[in-house]
């Protein structure tokens, strides 16, 4: 009885969502009903047509709503390189800073012994049939720079090295704007050993 | 063309709602595509359901599916009591501590002289209202215990007492688990004021 059905099934729906919880939930919900007809009316639809129409792209493994996506199809894009990266999000990372202008491979998640993830679990296979027959001569290494993004990067490098593929991996150093006061130890190593020439 | 128009529209709608940023309705957006089709279908239903089948209750202004609310038409209640409350959440926060068997009244806001809110912009007259003719012969004033909720309260109590009906409000004091120490001063002053014998 504490709240009339239709916002108690609300609130449930906004509970489901990664990092709310029940107050949060309840808020939005309560916060949702002040809203527009037009604004709900268009967010439902939006949640739906999110749903229905994405897909992942066949030739890179990236959400998107054509198949194969846009970025594949760019035929001004640099097909000689490709980035790997584990999710669709990195993509748009890694677009937002409109330097790299190659292909890119989305693994949709990361080899994890600890979680019993193999390199037959994520989307690798179809990575390497990409290589083959292609005019691709560098494959960078963009997944995150945590335990589990290590061991991808460096399973991948074994695959691909002895296929007399070049393969490189995002550099690792101090984050611009930080102090080396407060850098972890194993950054500041990295640091010193990738140092470079002014 | 950062995101595919889908999912940045999903993002769009996600960023409308309060302490949602960009990155978390980006988050959260990923997230919902990666839901199983039966929960986006129902948060889509239910987004739709409680914008159009919510209400304001007719007698007590509470936000309910049914008109007059459960609360109203419940025979086992209290009708000589009536606990005033700036919105429907403070109802369901009463409700739950399952002490309170009396009627509710919602203002649907607080008189705030600062941001012109005056005491007809609020389900203030339907109050006054009520009163006539009813068995009514307490008022409970339960508004938050902030500048507005003291205003609302103030002025509640100036026009009802001259109509010969006991006004009452929440008690001020220590919040139970709190420490002295780290209380501010008001609320140690009516801490103080309102001590009770043991």
């Amino acid at each position: 009885m504490l709240y009339p059905t239709p916002i108690a099934k609300l609130i449930d729906s906004f509970s489901k969502l990664p990092g709310i919880g029940a107050k949060t939930a309840t808020r939005l919900a309560f916060y949702t009903i002040s809203m527009s007809d037009e604004d709900v009316n268009d967010f439902a639809k939006n949640l739906l047509a999110a749903k229905r129409e994405l897909t992942y792209c066949s030739v890179c493994g990236r959400l998107t709503d054509d198949d194969p996506c846009i970025i594949c199809t760019d035929e001004t894009r640099d097909r000689t390189k490709i980035l790997v990266v584990e999710d669709s999000k990195d993509v748009s990372a890694m677009e937002k800073i409109q330097e790299y202008r190659g292909l890119y491979h989305v693994l949709q998640g990361l080899i994890s012994p600890m979680n019993g993830v193999g390199p037959d679990d994520i989307n690798l296979k179809s990575l390497i049939a990409r290589l083959m027959d292609s005019e691709v001569d560098e494959v960078i290494i963009a997944t995150n720079a945590t335990a589990d993004g290590e061991a991808t990067s460096m399973y991948i490098s074994r695959v691909l090295k002895p296929a007399g593929i070049k393969v490189t991996r995002l550099a690792r150093g101090l984050a611009v704007g930080s102090d080396i006061e407060y850098a972890d130890e194993v950054t500041l190593l990295r640091a010193i050993e990738n140092r470079t020439e002014l």
